[in-house]
């Protein structure tokens, strides 16, 4: 669309998104660039703000606490089952505002395009994004399209930032876990990052498998609405569960015990996992999220979680102890302990 | 730094600066990560805000109007006379920003990162960020690291994301340019893209020229406030000041008439573009500004920007008029008009 909904001159040819590229004049600042703008981007995510057509979107804030996060999307392959970086890259840093109990409420879309990719693809992608953010009524009010030199680039990268409003009485921090805390996962572990490894090895299970990807805004709400007192939340993408509570163990100065036979892991990533050699506790989500929470909040908590569709697989993995060396330690099925020690080295690249 | 500033089990190691490189396992998520961030990222830009470790940054916000930009910075060279692509991160998203008129607040920063950059370049670049921020005091509060294979990226792309707030009573955009409006830039037109351009043809002049990479908060705060009934300000990167104007012509359904004669040009832009065969009203600029006000406030805008040492050279330049074709004109020096057309073709890629 063009500002006002008026054709000006130079406006009126259209881009051909069958068969045509993105080329380096559409990097320009120029005609091409306003054309792939306004004929993709402005049509695809269409909002007032966006219509501003200034280089920065203006919203009308309250006073409050507000939190801003921000992400790089650079998976390959592009399209997978379950999403694609469009949808990933808005449920990805939707999450990632969410795990502080806010509320989201705008997001802004930086793209880095390689020369030569297809414009099909790109609107695919685009459209993708588009239908996420409108699901979670979160929009895309202002953006950016840098192009590289095919050779510079890998297609598409994008970076998402969103920001949010956190509810009066919510304080959510990765340094808030306490020992006797329970630990929940909302559902099942490492269906992102096995989706994509059977994906990339071009192997296939008996059961088909698909991401994770999807928004936690709902869910979040009304686990808050539940629990205000919330600890602790986190969404375990990169580096999967294990990492995540690291991080959380090393953040709040506190040990955890994992329950080996609590974790819910679908039968093909443990099929898979075991046959790829990896860990599912490493392995990459990007529709769950860990809660850490007090004991005596934990069923009800649960319970909530149960009653959301992205949450009916939830479960009470584990609880926080006291521990110095902030290690993170599981109870097997045998009844033996182990360190569930960071990821030393690169276990899945370009995951997310 | 650690969190809480003890070292745990694990962060004992340092990261080889002056000979190490970004290694895919920087992105995993995992203690090379980890590493990273403590030793390089949040050495850097330490602040409160960055040190609540979350995936999500929080803050007071007030109640008012608030503005959101993000642009992704893909500059090739890296370093360049007056700057480097960190800096320049800083300066394009805060200038984005205070275009609106507002105070910016906070950024946040994406690094996607191809393996085998120098770790050493990275620091300079990262700390080049840091003393920008600091100039600018707009604290980077969150920030994201991916790392692509080798030949999937071109060193270090960054996308940066900026909010603000806007004064009340400003109320400034592109589509505010009304008919008799004059015209102002705060200085000399095309120094960022011949710096780049003269660098990338290993050319030089006998005068020596920066990149005017600059952040504009204090020059719009002061102009903002002599003249709080501004129309528009726009910052003229890409494309130049030729395609900052055809815009805001678009957006406001006016036309324009430039004076070239008043045009600020430094003589080396002017050679280099004679040489090169540029027009420098499509050069690029990285720490200028359009502004357009009502006649009757032209001057006094004009002689505020004169006592700003980024504004010496602000000058009048032309004047809005009524166009329903939205064309961009100028009298030449020799008494002629030209129109001064959207650029139709790619003229200087990556240049920010």
């Amino acid at each position: 669309m063009t500002s006002k909904g008026k054709i000006k001159p130079g406006y009126t040819r259209s881009l051909d998104f069958k068969n045509g590229c993105v080329e380096m004049v559409h990097g320009s600042g120029g005609r091409a660039m306003t054309q792939l703008i306004d004929q993709l981007f402005m049509t695809a995510f269409d909002n007032d703000l966006l219509r501003q057509m200034n280089d920065q979107a203006c919203f009308q804030s309250v006073a409050g606490r507000m939190v801003m996060s921000t992400d790089s999307h650079v998976i390959t392959p592009l399209f997978f089952p379950g999403g694609d970086i469009g949808s990933l890259s808005v449920h990805g840093t939707i999450n990632d505002v969410v795990m502080s109990g806010a509320k989201p409420t705008y997001l802004a879309a930086g793209f880095i395009l390689e020369e030569g990719f297809p414009l099909s693809d790109l609107k695919r992608i685009v459209e993708s994004m588009a239908k996420a953010a409108q699901e979670a009524q979160v929009p895309i009010v202002t953006g950016d399209t840098k192009v590289v030199e095919k050779g510079s680039g890998d297609g598409v990268f994008i970076t998402t930032t969103g920001v949010g409003i956190v509810p009066d009485g919510i304080n959510i921090s990765s340094n808030k876990a306490q020992p006797g805390d329970k630990i929940l996962v909302s559902g099942t572990l490492g269906d992102h990052g096995i989706a994509i490894m059977l994906l990339r090895e071009n192997l296939s299970f008996h059961c088909a498998l698909e991401s994770d990807s999807a928004s936690l805004h709902d869910l979040v709400a009304k686990m808050v609405a539940t629990t205000p007192n919330l600890h602790v939340l986190r969404d375990p993408t990169r580096g999967g569960v294990a990492t995540a509570l690291n991080e959380i163990a090393r953040q709040s100065d506190v040990g955890m015990m994992l329950y080996e036979d609590k974790l819910p892991i679908l039968e093909p990533v443990n099929a898979a996992c075991e046959f790829l050699g990896l860990d599912p506790l490493y392995v990459a989500n990007e529709g769950k999220l860990i809660a850490i929470c007090k004991p005596e909040d934990a069923d009800q908590l649960l319970a909530t979680m149960h009653t959301h569709p992205l949450a009916k697989n939830a479960a009470i993995i584990g609880e926080v102890i006291e521990d110095h060396h902030c290690f993170v330690q599981m109870e097997t099925r045998f009844g033996g302990k182990r360190v569930v020690d960071w990821l030393s080295g690169e276990q899945l690249p370009r995951i997310c």
